[in-house]
C-alpha cells in the first residue's frame, strides 16, 4: 500500500490524499460504508460502485469468521471473490465486535475469548490468529486487535487496557511482518491508538504506534460515549504525533459534522454504520440537513429526496412516495435511504477533498457544520 | 386499451399479441410482478424496468386506499407519478385482499363492509366505489369487484356467490361506463369470471362477461384451494367462451409449470406474488429448476446463481454468497432473489411468445413444464 499527500490545507490540518493498493487507488479523506456480513446492508454491489461511488469498504472480521466462517472464504479465495467487490476492503479485527454482541467474553494475555452471539459456541481471538484470519479474508488493509476502551473509563483502567493493547500490538505486528497474503496482493497492517480521553495516555500510544512505522495508523476508542469536545481534542493530540506521510483512520466515526470535524484536524479515513442503520430507520443525511422520513410532514411532498443529491435515488423517488415506504415498512424504503446516505457521505469526504486542493475549505467546512446539523 | 392478436399455435390455444395502453405496449403472453402497496417488494423501479424488464405492473387497490389513501394519490396525479413507473400498471379490485386479511369483513348486496388490518378501521368496497378509487389510482387496466369463491365451496354456496358476482360487475360495468379517467389518459376495466370448479357456472359466467364486450376478460378464483387439473380444466371451459380478439388474464397464478399451462390453453397475461414471496423465503426459480438457496449443497459452490439466467444478478453473484446472504439474514438476500425470480417469470412468458411465434411452443412447453418443476 502507498499513500501520497497531495496537500495540506493552509488554515487547518485538513489533508488531500490518494492511497494505491492492488486493487485500486482511494481518494483521501474518504467515507467507507460499513460491509458487515460480507453485504453493505440492502445495497447491491453495482449500486455502492455506480451510485455511491464507494472507493473502499469495510467487512467485520467477528461477523466473517462466524458466518460464512474462514473455510468458505479460504476455499473462496477471500472475501472479494466470495462478494464480488473488487475493489478495496479493510477488515476490522473483530475486537469491538466481541465486546458489543458476544456473549460472556473474558479478556486474558493471550486473547479475547468469547461465545458467538449466534449459537453460543465459544471461539478465542487472539493478536496473532485475527491476522490469520484477515489473511484468509483477504483484505487489503488489516487491522491489530486491541481492547476499545469505553469513553467514560477511569484512569487506571484505561491506562491498564492501553499496556494489553500495547502487548497486543506488538504480537501482532510480529505477526504480520512474518506472514504473507494467500492470494497473490499485497496486504497492509494498520496499529491502532487508544488510551481513552486521556492526553498522556493517547501521547503514548500515538509514539508507540508511530515508531512502528505501519502503512497507515487508525485512531480507535473515540466516538464511545466521551463527550464530542474530548473526541476532538484527542484527535488533535494523536495526530500532532503520527506521521504526516501515512493515512490516519478514524474508526466508527461518525455524523456528517463528526467527519467534517476529523477531516479538519488531519484524519484521512472515516467509517461508519450511521448513514445505513440510521438510514434504515427513516433519518436521511443530506447537505442541508437531516430529514426524518416517517415525519408526517412529507406525506403530500411530492418534490424530490434530495434535488441536489448524487445518487439516482434522489432524484426518481419523491419524499412522499418514500415516506409511505417507511409508513409501510416496505423494504424499498430502506433500500433507498441507504442509497442516500451512503452517496451522500461519499460526497461529503470527496468534496471536503476538492475544497482542500482549491484552498477553500475552512470556509466551507464552517458553512456546511452548520448546514449538516440542521433538522428540516 | 387495444389488443391485436399476433398468432395462435396450430397445436394448443397458446397466443401471441400485443397490447396497446396509453402508457406503452406489452407483448403477451405476459407476467406482471406485483406492487402490493405501490412497491414491488425489494426491487426498485430502475431494476424493474433494465434488469427484470417488466412491462406492466400491478397494484393492489386494497393496499393502495389504506397506505398512502386516496387524497395522497389524487394529489400525486395518480400511482405512476407517486412511485415513479412510467409503464402501464393494472390494479385489482381489492375484493380479494378484503377477504385474505381484513378483518370482521362482512359482504351486503351493496359491497364488502371490512375492517383494515392495520388499525381496525371500518370500511366499504362497493362495485362502484372500487372502480372511482382505481379512477384515483389511475391504473391502465382495472378490475371488477367479485366474490373470489374459495376453491372448495360447494355448488350451492358457488351460484350464490356467482349470483352476487354478477349483479356487482354490472353495476361496476355501468359505474366504470358513466365515468372518465382523472389525468388524461386512458383507463379500461375487465370484468372477472367465476364460478369456482363447476362447469355450467364457469360457462355462465363466461358468456356473461364475453357480452359486455369489454377490452379484455379475467379468469378469477383459480388457484385458491382446488385440484390443479380442475384449475387447467376452468380454463379451457372459460376460454372455449371468452372472445378471441380480447385479452385474457388469470388472475393470482401461479408456479411457472402453472403459467406454461395457462398459456397452453390461451391465457394471456398472468400475475403471481410467488416469485417475490418465495423469493425472499430463499426459493429460486430457474430454467433447470427450483432452488432453496438455504441448503447447505450450496456453501461452497462459487458457480454463478443462474449461468443462463437474464439478470445481471444471475451471474455477479454465486450460489455460496446468495446462501450465506439468506443464512445471516442480509436484506440483499431478499433483492437478489426477487430480481432473479421476477426476471426469470418475465424470460418465460416471452420465450413462450417467441416459440408461438416460431411455431415450437408445444414441444418447448413440454420440455419445459418437466424442467422447472425439478428439484435442484
Amino acid at each position: 500500500m502507498n499513500f501520497e499527500l497531495i496537500h495540506t490545507d493552509e488554515r487547518s490540518h485538513a489533508r488531500a490524499g490518494v492511497i494505491t493498493t492492488d486493487h485500486g487507488t482511494i481518494l483521501t479523506p474518504i467515507f467507507m460504508p460499513v460491509g458487515t456480513v460480507a453485504s453493505v446492508k440492502a445495497v447491491h454491489q453495482r449500486e455502492l460502485r455506480d451510485d455511491i461511488k464507494a472507493q473502499i469498504i469495510l467487512g467485520n472480521t467477528y461477523h466473517l469468521y462466524l458466518r460464512p466462517g474462514l473455510d468458505i472464504l479460504h476455499k473462496a479465495g477471500g472475501l472479494h471473490k466470495f462478494n464480488g467487490w473488487e475493489r478495496p476492503i479493510l477488515t476490522d479485527s473483530g475486537g469491538f465486535q466481541v465486546f458489543s454482541l458476544s456473549d460472556r467474553r473474558k479478556l486474558t494475555e493471550e486473547g479475547a475469548h468469547f461465545r458467538s452471539h449466534i449459537d453460543g459456541s465459544k471461539h478465542l481471538f487472539t493478536p496473532e490468529n485475527v491476522v490469520d484470519t484477515q489473511r484468509i479474508i483477504g483484505s487489503d488493509i488489516m487491522m491489530a486487535l486491541d481492547e476499545c476502551t469505553p469513553g467514560d473509563a477511569d484512569y487506571d483502567y484505561a491506562k491498564k487496557s492501553l499496556a494489553l493493547t500495547r502487548r497486543w500490538l506488538d504480537r501482532g505486528w510480529k505477526h504480520f511482518c512474518e506472514t504473507e497474503g494467500l492470494y497473490g496482493y499485497r496486504q497492509t497492517f494498520f496499529p491502532i491508538v487508544q488510551g481513552c480521553v486521556y492526553r498522556d495516555l493517547r501521547t503514548e500510544a500515538a509514539k508507540h504506534v508511530a515508531d512502528l512505522g505501519a502503512d497507515g495508523n487508525a485512531i480507535g476508542g473515540l466516538a464511545v460515549g466521551e463527550p464530542t469536545e474530548k473526541m476532538y481534542e484527542m484527535i488533535e493530540v494523536v495526530n500532532d504525533i503520527l506521521p504526516q506521510d501515512k493515512p490516519r483512520y478514524l474508526m466508527g466515526v461518525g455524523t456528517p459534522a463528526n467527519i467534517l470535524e476529523g477531516i479538519e484536524r488531519g484524519v484521512d479515513m472515516f467509517d461508519c454504520v450511521m448513514p445505513t442503520r440510521n438510514g434504515r430507520n427513516g433519518m436521511l443525511f443530506t447537505r442541508n440537513g437531516i430529514m426524518n422520513m416517517r415525519n408526517k410532514k412529507w406525506a403530500d411532498d411530492f418534490s424530490p429526496i434530495d434535488p441536489e443529491g448524487t445518487s439516482y435515488v434522489d432524484t426518481c423517488y419523491s419524499k412522499a412516495y418514500l415516506r409511505h415506504l417507511f409508513i409501510s415498512e416496505e423494504i424499498l424504503a430502506m433500500q433507498i435511504a441507504s442509497i442516500h446516505n451512503l452517496a451522500f457521505y461519499v460526497w461529503l469526504t470527496q468534496e471536503a477533498r476538492r475544497q482542500i486542493l482549491a484552498g477553500t475549505f475552512k470556509p466551507w467546512k464552517d458553512e456546511m457544520v452548520r448546514r449538516v446539523t440542521t433538522r428540516l
